[in-house]
């Protein structure tokens, strides 16, 4: 066992549907949050600065004593998730997208992937052979509410033009926001599997705990502490969203620069 | 006169439009840009840390021995405006916000203004008696190239809604992106005078210059450096379709934090 708390780390809030399921998946587990709200997005972002950005959002959970780091985000996991791993050799790293591959490696079945324009040109889904379509206009979409209605089916037809073309059959949803959507994602793809990474990273973390009994043991409910690099109103609004309902607990703004 | 350089900076590229619309007017003045890349869009954070990166860019182009600052970005003069005025009494500051005020305070007309979310809460339009409204999708599309089409017709009709029942006769352009979409913003209110703040603000400087002997009496064409703080290939097409035409000089990555 471990009481330590498990340290989740995000470019923005779209990590938080992580927290989420890991409180149902992992009940008595503590929970370190951080969002980087002050500079998010990262996925319009070179590679270099998204380490950059990446290894001090790290840095920062590491200085809180977590037991583990996860990477929700899914732009930091395929652009700097092999750096932050050769760079922080002492620290049990988990990613969103190395589950994904293990996963699907043996598949036969057509595969796409979606997602940010670093997490595509990072090139970590090319060992799948897969069809690979940047949606940069998603995150913002849906970060506005934009979740319903025309404008979004109207971006998303254009986006999934290519993965229905090609007859993908299991579509890699390669960014924390895109569960949201879903829906709209399945109306214009009937019959195609979506991946949530999220989850498949859950399952995987869960197991790893047991596994190497880490889990924290405490009878009481986990205890989850939230950190963004800026706050307004809006961004209370946004997280209420990813989390599904209203915030129990306050965020607190930190400087990790 | 003065040969020191003018500097400006935007939270991106936008701001280069105001750079283009200098050289023609000031030909021979030297410009330095520097472009908040790694941390754009700065429209949708909170006042405080608009405030400490506005600052930290001014900073950065005070280091550069400029002869005055202009700040580009509408977010920043908005919102940040009067706190780097106040902070830095010695450096000569223009925004892109006071001469818009100036030009507009007396008139009869009804007046519209649009820009981001921080621009619009800012407070800073309130004086006019305008109809405000945030368009905080418009700058992720323009820098998409979504210009033309379906869907930037269908956000803008979605937008403009309010401005059109309100009988809008004059609307400020609240944000350095949406000149270029012009076009379909006059589509939707047509008859509508549109007020592009740079252009405003260039004749301001200009005046300003000359009647206080500031102006460069270089003969040559004036020098123009550009610094951003992330560079990948996709900020080099936005800043090219900004400009208007091919970048002819290389652009210098700095770190500014």
């Amino acid at each position: 066992m471990n009481q330590r708390p498990i340290g989740i780390f995000d470019s923005g809030l779209g990590g938080l549907t992580i927290v989420k399921e890991i409180t149902k998946l992992l009940p008595n587990e503590d929970i370190i949050y951080l969002g980087d709200t002050a500079r998010v997005p990262y996925g319009t972002r070179s590679k270099q600065i998204i380490k950059k950005f990446s290894l001090e959002d790290a840095k920062f959970l590491i200085n809180k004593n977590v037991k583990c780091l996860v990477i929700a985000c899914h732009t930091s996991s395929a652009t700097a998730g092999a750096y932050l791993k050769k760079k922080l050799k002492k620290t049990l790293i988990f990613d969103v997208v190395t589950p994904v591959l293990a996963e699907l490696k043996n598949t036969k079945k057509k595969i796409g992937v979606i997602g940010s324009r670093a997490t595509i040109t990072s090139g970590v889904y090319s060992e799948l052979n897969a069809v690979q379509v940047p949606c940069p206009l998603f995150v913002p979409f849906i970060e506005e509410g934009e979740t319903s209605g025309n404008l979004i089916s109207l971006l998303a037809e254009k986006y999934l033009q290519e993965i229905k073309k090609s007859k993908v059959e299991t579509l890699v949803l390669g960014c924390t926001h895109y569960p949201i959507i879903e829906k709209t994602i399945e109306d214009i793809l009937p019959g195609v599997t979506l991946i949530n990474p999220g989850v498949v990273l859950e399952r995987n973390l869960k197991d790893f705990l047991i596994k190497n009994n880490l889990v924290n043991n405490q009878k009481t409910q986990g205890r989850i502490k939230y950190y963004v690099t800026d706050l307004n109103k809006r961004f209370i609004k946004v997280a209420e969203m990813f989390l599904g309902n209203k915030l129990k607990r306050k965020i607190e703004k930190v400087d990790i620069e």
